[in-house]
């Protein structure tokens, strides 16, 4: 018999108790072991609830028992889930966490934690919520070299722009509708801002490329600019704007991750994840491309990922060397944003096709949407931000003044 | 230092030794461990390729030397691979195979081998190629309880299906493009009947649900039947026509496998799925859905799977407890195919609105499409077998005839 914890009873720890013994025949027979969920650290009492008998107070009642080898962390935050996660795997005992907050953050100093006490610290659900992804990623598709990763990492978002495109809602009424689904919370700027998506893009790029990405070094635009009028136009022209979480390994060797909205072209499945689910395509020199598509959140989608976690952890008998990065404070292989390149949506007051072929060279369609005495076009060549202030300047020096611009996701 | 062997040099045990020669650094990084490819067992030679001096004629070099720990089976076909990895499982060699033939033939008794040997048996490009699809069905998705999965498994029959829909070819073009293409062999019966897909949904069911699926137990229908007219009428109605394998658990605790073309409805995302790409939908009880898309077939790609598991029998130091199922030849497990119920697209001899839905009760399209004197249309509700002779009988009675049937693949 191996005992289980979770720390923190919220949403995702709920989940996760729950889930756990209703499928607890299955996953007993999948790990080949006797399990007992024993302890949950909450401070709340859940009185009413089952697993009432199981809320413990204090980490050390879980730290000194020693029959518990695996713990979940659904607390959420910096402080104290770091205390408690490391607590835990100085003690040996393997943690699966859901809290991308933590990974971003402190994930090398865990990782080599993990290392140092050869128990592992997991982290499936805090990238894509229910999607597998980060054991695809550092297992399945180990034989890769990368060269570029990018997602719809955040529901809530994608459920505004997804409202806008679809049902003509503006930015504020399609918010308000998230925060009423409980998709939003009632302080959305994480959400809105990137800064969750940021988190995620760190994680993934940490795993991909081998070594530690901060939110800090990430460029992060989020949503709260985009107009309703750029969703239809896009529409028009074959795209829909999604909040992009990315990464790509230039021909410097150094990487860019960012996090902003980005133009998709419908023939990308990208453009066709809709609502609250979420999808990560990879690129890799073995698979081509590959995508990764399901619930991005949510109590049961994201308990199964600190499950599937827990699954192995239970088999496993020493660290998981290909789920490791290292931890490096000096950000030089991250490149800066400045380098960042791609073909353009453009909004500008009225300019004919004329003008804009002499400050772009070719653009790329030669049916321009009109309203309102704006032009809507999409550049044929990729830009980076150098090139794209000067086609800014030059069009104001033409009097055409840019309303709206959004990056292409290369196809 | 340990060593490496492929058996089978042909196009995906080529791609083996070149991606792993290719990213070997990497691949040593990931793993945490000195490599040699070592052995390449082929009855041809391979004098212009930098790999020659590894060539070997004979299944016992590999056999006895005691460093190679990992081989990976590129032969295809059930013999002699079949006895080739069992030999290597009992000297206590994991193999990792890209042999959907082998696992869905003899994968259970290989499993066993593996257990009683202390190694492993690996298959993750044996289904999807490139995509990882095994390992998170077992692991990422341990906690769930699946209750179904439906699948595009077959790159060539979606191939010559897409040349149909999207550029009208009828299906004799379409195949002979396949074949010039190289997407589809000479002999293309494999592929465009259904076995093909029907070793991989055998595989996932098997291994979804625990016991050994056979392929002489699944019903499979493929597609040389299908017209371009239902292609386009299909498409009216807001449908593609897929050859889906898909599995389904029922209430009575039975799963019900088969391959078979059905109508798949755009918003669905395996309806985006174009060309000689492979996607599974995969639900559970914890994850809703989730999706997995990426390269079905090809040199690299599936060689990125075999490698993808050959780096983490590297790192293991026991059999993978998840990645099992029981061998059963009791196959009351499965459902008969007679209980299969689903909504059905029917195009039929000139039939009025009046007619149909004294037969069908409701009809789901209103709007019917005629051409050349025939009707197409949806039903509301889902026949079973039973149900649809039925009905396909009364319409008889009312001088209706049945030109072309397709189920629906359920949302």
């Amino acid at each position: 018999m191996e005992k289980l914890a979770v720390l923190g009873c919220g949403v995702v720890g709920s989940g996760v108790v729950e889930l756990f013994e209703k499928n607890k025949q299955l996953i007993q027979k999948r790990c080949g072991k006797q399990l007992e969920l024993a302890y949950i650290l909450d401070l709340r009492d859940f009185p009413d609830k089952p697993y009432a008998d199981k809320v413990v107070k204090d980490i050390q009642v879980i730290l000194n028992d020693p029959e518990v080898s695996v713990v979940a962390e659904c607390m959420g935050g910096v402080n104290p889930a770091f205390d408690f996660v490391k607590s835990c795997l100085e003690a040996g005992k393997s943690v699966s966490t859901s809290n991308k907050e933590l990974v971003a953050a402190k994930g090398d100093i865990l990782l080599k934690k993990a290392k140092e006490h050869d128990c592992n610290f997991f982290f499936e659900a805090s990238v894509g919520g229910a999607i597998p992804i980060i054991r695809p990623l550092h297992k399945c598709l180990a034989a890769n070299e990368f060269s570029a990763i990018a997602g719809i990492l955040n529901g809530t978002t994608n459920f505004i722009l997804n409202k806008m495109i679809k049902e003509n809602m503006d930015f504020s009424s399609a918010l308000a509708l998230a925060q009423e689904k409980g998709y939003a919370e009632k302080d959305p700027t994480a959400d809105i801002e990137g800064y969750d998506a940021c988190r995620k893009i760190c994680i993934l790029s940490s795993l991909a490329f081998g070594k530690h990405v901060y939110p800090e070094s990430v460029y992060t635009k989020g949503i709260r600019e985009v107009e309703l009028k750029d969703a239809k136009f896009c529409g028009q022209l074959g795209y829909s704007i999604k909040l992009i979480a990315r990464v790509q390994k230039l021909d410097n060797g150094k990487i860019l991750p960012a996090v902003l909205p980005m133009a998709v072209e419908e023939d990308n499945l990208l453009s066709q994840v809709n609502g609250v689910y979420n999808a990560i395509m990879v690129r890799g020199d073995g698979i081509g491309k590959a995508m990764f598509y399901g619930k991005g959140a949510g109590k049961f989608p994201t308990a199964s990922a600190v499950l599937g976690d827990m699954i192995e952890q239970l088999q496993l008998e020493h660290t998981c060397i290909s789920q490791t990065w290292q931890n490096i404070h000096d950000n030089s292989f991250i490149e800066n944003f400045a380098s960042f390149a791609a073909k353009y949506y453009f909004r500008t007051s009225s300019a004919d096709v004329h003008q804009l072929t002499e400050i772009f060279g070719e653009i790329q369609e030669k049916t321009i949407s009109t309203d309102e005495e704006e032009t809507v076009f999409l550049t044929a060549s990729p830009l980076n931000e150098r090139e794209l202030d000067k086609a800014v300047k030059t069009l104001a020096q033409n009097h055409i003044q840019v309303l709206a611009k959004y990056p292409v996701l290369e196809s």
